[in-house]
């Protein structure tokens, strides 16, 4: 493959000094877009758009048209591993994902294995490959997936869940149990990311979104081990470049040193964070991406403009930082407030470094 | 009034020593107890409950028959405020509260002001009376209110919401409206709780529900500074005692050491974060209040006495330690459960101190 015309995202993750700081944003293929909206009606609904990879090829290079983001990241959903699994993933309008075989008891945990990325999630590595050929190297893929703990949330509780009671009471009375679904996952999803850094991705993602539920020894033992598990098991180069990883733990911010000892090159910080304080405890071991409030894209350009300089300055002025929001974009955000942040970032970001 | 029995509380906020640690639950009087259900059920609903002081007593001592804990809190919700500043509340069964008249625009913001305490909050200050009455001193009473900015996020978004998009637009776009809201807040706050430590209130707390939702620069600035200014106006004393107070802010890991400079006795901290490694943080500069997930409640006798004990051990054999839960007790929660936690509690305690 070509030479990256754009690097500057994967020199940031792995702390190398760049021009300006790299932004892309989490959920920058989104609803915000009425482009999305039109190719996700097209394709039928949310998993079909997910499974077809010609339409998770045009949605994902949606964003970039538009604005001159750092990154691509694949469309997917964190839940095409369960789904591959046999769990039975759909999504109800309003209410979010729903599995119709959740995993709840000793039989069918042990049923429970590691899907094969070239069959059951084929799909997935098709579209990397689709993608990487329709970026033609002007910006850096990033592929992903869900955390073990966060895929394990779901597939116990059978979808979503207000307080995570049944993986709880699992985690507390029967740990044996969730150690055994968290070992599955950790070997699916290592397969799944080296499958998708075989395909094409240029950094890798692990979006553990619920592990900030946990209390902290339990972080440390149900999620923060299975993230190290899995890291160790990443291919670190590809084509002889490499392939930086990246763990971002909503509600992280109690354990950004343990996290930074994961083997990641960089973490994700969600806004509650100060990325200056968040610097001065992890060191220079990894890079930080993040961390906009997404709620400030619902204002306006300028208020846009003075947060996004804001978040540069917390971060201040040394190399290891990636532009994003610290969760995803909403859906009800003005596209015209993205590009202003993309701007600015780049604007101010140019003239400090 | 006759000297408290049982001070244990009050030692452990203002860190003298104690023979064992004491134990109080968030949400101790609530669903979770037959009884409680049947006297809600005569009231008619809760918010009725709320506002009948005979009942709240009721409701306020029922877990005290129950299990030996350590204090009482008196039963009320943080939406008194503004509902008594005309907002006009109601709890919609299953969706939460709803304010008929929520506070959106700068005329809504003009008119607000702190009701008094003693005519349209009477209730409350009533309900005070007669708990410290029918406690007769045995176990101290612990009052309460929501942070200025808690129910700023009520007040403007007319209940509660998953992103606080409205409120984040005016604190992002117009911080001098909700500097005003906050304002008038935090002297609603104040007197409100003044009013209770008057009518015999010993203890007070500060519940900041939804300070956690914001950035890190935002939290100290809206949600902080207003905490600062209630604690800075609070009566130190009532009848020659100590009137400690408690500030808890969810998910307010992040800020621990800001919020031990507020002037506070005691930081309640919920589960994410290690009490041993909040302790180190905050210094000897305040007690610790929390942590245990409320979902340990969930499971069975022994494994809440497992985990109460990891508690007790994280925080370590030092004075200053308030056990509680990281959070509300829910509603599915057994009675057994809460009994073996303060027993495990006591008794765990009884040996280390």
């Amino acid at each position: 493959m070509a030479k990256l015309e754009n690097d500057t995202l994967i020199r940031a993750l792995l702390r190398q000094p760049t021009r300006y700081t790299p932004v892309w944003l989490m959920r920058q293929a989104g609803r915000y877009l009425p482009e999305y909206n039109a190719t996700r009606a097209r394709a039928g609904d949310f998993l079909a758009l997910c499974k077809t990879p010609a339409a998770a090829t045009e949605v994902t290079l949606q964003p970039l048209e538009r604005f001159p983001l750092d990154a691509a990241i694949l469309f997917s959903d964190i839940l095409t591993i369960p789904d591959a699994m046999g769990l039975g993933l759909s999504f109800v309008e309003g209410e979010g994902p729903r599995f119709a075989r959740p995993v709840r008891d000793e039989a069918a945990i042990a049923r429970l294995a590691p899907p094969r990325p070239e069959a059951e999630l084929r799909y997935v590595v098709d579209a990397v490959r689709e993608i990487r050929r329709a970026l033609a190297s002007r910006v850096p893929l990033i592929g992903f997936a869900g955390s073990p703990f966060t895929l394990a949330c779901y597939m116990i509780e059978g979808g979503a869940s207000a307080d995570f009671a049944l993986v709880k009471k699992m985690l507390y009375q029967r740990p044996d149990l969730l150690h055994r679904v968290l070992d599955v996952n950790a070997r699916a999803v290592a397969d799944y990311l080296n499958a998708q850094i075989e395909a094409g991705a240029q950094a890798v993602m692990l979006f553990d979104t619920w592990g900030g539920t946990l209390a902290h020894a339990a972080y440390v033992e149900f999620s923060l081990a299975y993230i190290r598990r899995v890291i160790a098991s990443l291919a670190r180069e590809a084509g002889g470049e490499r392939v930086p990883s990246i763990v971002f733990t909503k509600g992280g911010g109690p354990w950004l040193e343990q996290i930074a000892t994961s083997g990641c090159d960089a973490i994700g910080v969600d806004w509650t964070v100060s990325l200056g304080a968040a610097r001065a405890r992890v060191g220079g071991r990894v890079a930080l991406q993040g961390n906009l409030d997404p709620l400030v894209l619902l204002t306006d350009p300028d208020t846009v403009q003075r947060e996004a300089e804001r978040t540069l300055a917390d971060f201040g002025d040394a190399t290891g930082h990636v532009f994003n929001l610290g969760h995803g974009i909403v859906p009800s955000t003005p596209p015209g407030n993205v590009k202003a942040l993309v701007q600015a970032v780049h604007a101010a970001s140019r003239r400090d470094h």
